[in-house]
């Protein structure tokens, strides 16, 4: 039989992350690849505790069809931790669920959107099946380049979409003044704001900047996870939109999946609930910089002559640079084929590009490897580098 | 701020199944609307023990990301059951996704695609998300007629989405027969057939029929749920396909919500492998056939002079029909309106048409209210409906 596929669908290809992730599935592979946390954070005795609590005093509410916008207590504890009313917050099946639905709210074919470049590549994606023009803006070291918003660049836009924290690919985060400026400019051309922020919480400076939403709370949309606080298994993530955008978010979402699994949303609140968050943030950040100061460390004895890289302040991800002769497709492929010495995995930068691409980036996750295997394989892609110098 | 909001989502509209809904959360209403499984049928005990056993052997595993296809194990059951190799299933946030990701996988704007008259509503709401051009086919009380078949109807279409056993809204099932010129006219004309089948377990006539999907494995999308046989709270269905569609569906998965929650599959998964499915859907059988037993007996006494109704050999829901002077809506405004006696809900048919409306018939699902309120609802609909007689 032949299939008569739509043309959104055809234009899909499998993603390099996808295909590397497979790879990786081997444990002797070094992974600096996934945007995987580590699963040592997961609060796994709180948890069983609470599947007892649900199944014990609330087995049928937690497990029936329920209300497409959420579990009410979880909605309100969002809303509370962001200063808005619960009736703002809808829950998705984790973050990336989020982007679909504001995908089907926002874009008709040919609408322009805008995006950061390189950007998070689950967003290219999710926007790509509606057939948007994506406009990538300018951005430095420190994300969005403010000169870059001019009227021509983003007038008629649908969107732009931000990570303002950490960025995943490049693990930047944009200054607060930045932020104003971005603000006011969207505000000022009528372009709605979405504001990705599943590694906020995963702040090493101590000093977290202001969201964009408490900026302009009628013009941004804000997206939160679960996923790096809690656990990605459970898929609950959750919007924060303004009311006429909320309203057309939960009618979408029915028609997705009607509600995101009541027992999942239970479960984080009841862990919520115990007030252990902000104890459980403090070593999850504990662990993460640890890691991350280990793989800054080995970059910096075994990679200062061939590489550059930058030195995010949270997140999961560093984003480096291999000369202008070595190509990091192919710096993936002979550091994976190694018969001797370990194989090491990262992501290569061309997929998250949406303008013009560097073909000589890379990002490193340092948060799902161990630091003694941190060194260990920053060692040896420096040696499978060299090789291709 | 004004918002620049997709067509599509321009169009859309609150369901009434929605608005209902939320009328019936007050437990003194009798609420005869909702396709909401009896929550005495869950399985709570078991679902602890499996809750405790994911927790204690393999909570990393249920707690991390995961791969988009779904939990191996989970996709083997099924593909057993069905069958199928086990690369064919795909396991979705309940069917409703897979009516979302088949919507993005086949409709173009403007693609024309073949639907029941009446049909399930969430199918309606799903596919219009991409703007096909609906077109309805000709059903009788056995769903569809195989004569409306004509070349003419079909030629062209991508899909014809069908819901063979004990259909929502009607209770209808397709007689073997019909299946097999269905099937074999859609193969000959080249066009997907997606059988979606979450009541096919739900069978009271100690009868299946055979699925379409063995009767033509690459021509037939086959969807299944555990929604109404263990508990929709988790959100875990499926979606079985032939290859080249399946790949492109995991790929629009991902994109819309990287997979469904490793932890509710995982739950599914050990409550099945306790070898429990079988009594237990005894069990379900056996409830449902008394609360439908006890709906037809209480409409024989009550209704017999003012009302017609289909008698389902499954599933949850009878269709009826009420005099051509009586418009249902307005029959539910009316008998939600009571300040006197029982208030009781149904679903008008109006919104699942796709085509000519029947403004005079109406859903009742016989599995949520027990015997007793059954026989106190019904009267009272028959007093109500007597009112505007």
């Amino acid at each position: 039989m032949q299939f008569d596929i739509s043309q959104r669908a055809q234009r899909l290809t499998s993603s390099a992350i996808r295909e590397i992730l497979k790879v990786t599935e081997d444990p002797s592979v070094i992974s600096f690849a996934g945007g995987i946390p580590s699963p040592q954070t997961f609060p796994v005795g709180l948890m069983k505790e609470a599947c007892a609590r649900i199944l014990d005093f609330a087995p049928h509410a937690a497990l029936q069809y329920a209300p497409t916008e959420g579990y009410t207590p979880l909605r309100e504890w969002i809303a509370e931790r962001h200063g808005v009313t619960a009736d703002r917050v809808l829950i998705t099946t984790g973050s990336q669920q989020a982007l679909d639905l504001l995908a089907k709210v926002l874009i008709d074919p040919g609408s322009r959107i805008l995006v950061e470049n390189p950007t998070y590549l689950g967003a290219l994606q999710a926007f790509s099946l509606f057939e948007p023009i994506l406009t990538p803006i300018e951005c430095d070291g420190e994300g969005i380049v403010p000169g870059a918003l001019t009227e021509e660049t983003i007038l008629g836009a649908r969107f732009v979409y931000t990570m303002p924290n950490f960025q995943n690919p490049t693990g930047r985060r944009l200054p607060v003044s930045r932020r104003r400026q971005l603000v006011a400019a969207m505000k000022a051309a009528n372009i709605v704001v979405i504001e990705d922020d599943p590694y906020g919480e995963l702040d090493y400076s101590g000093e977290p900047l202001p969201t964009l939403l408490s900026m302009n709370p009628d013009g941004v949309v804000y997206l939160g996870s679960f996923s790096k606080i809690i656990a990605p298994g459970l898929r609950v993530g959750y919007a924060i939109a303004p009311m006429p955008l909320i309203k057309k978010l939960v009618q979408t979402k029915q028609a997705s999946d009607l509600h995101t699994s009541g027992f999942a949303q239970r479960m984080v609140y009841e862990v919520l609930d115990t007030g252990f968050l902000d104890a459980h943030l403090s070593q999850i950040r504990a662990l993460y910089m640890a890691q991350r100061g280990a793989m800054l460390a080995s970059l910096a004895s075994h990679c200062a002559l061939s590489m550059s890289w930058n030195a995010p302040e949270g997140g999961m991800f560093l984003w480096a640079r291999v000369p202008d002769s070595v190509d990091a497709v192919r710096l993936l492929e002979k550091s994976l084929a190694h018969e001797n010495g370990s194989r090491v995995a990262f992501v290569p930068g061309a997929p998250f590009y949406a303008g013009k691409v560097d073909a000589h980036t890379l990002r490193l996750s340092f948060v799902t490897v161990p630091p003694a295997r941190i060194e260990e394989g920053v060692a040896q892609l420096a040696s499978t580098l060299a090789m291709l110098l």
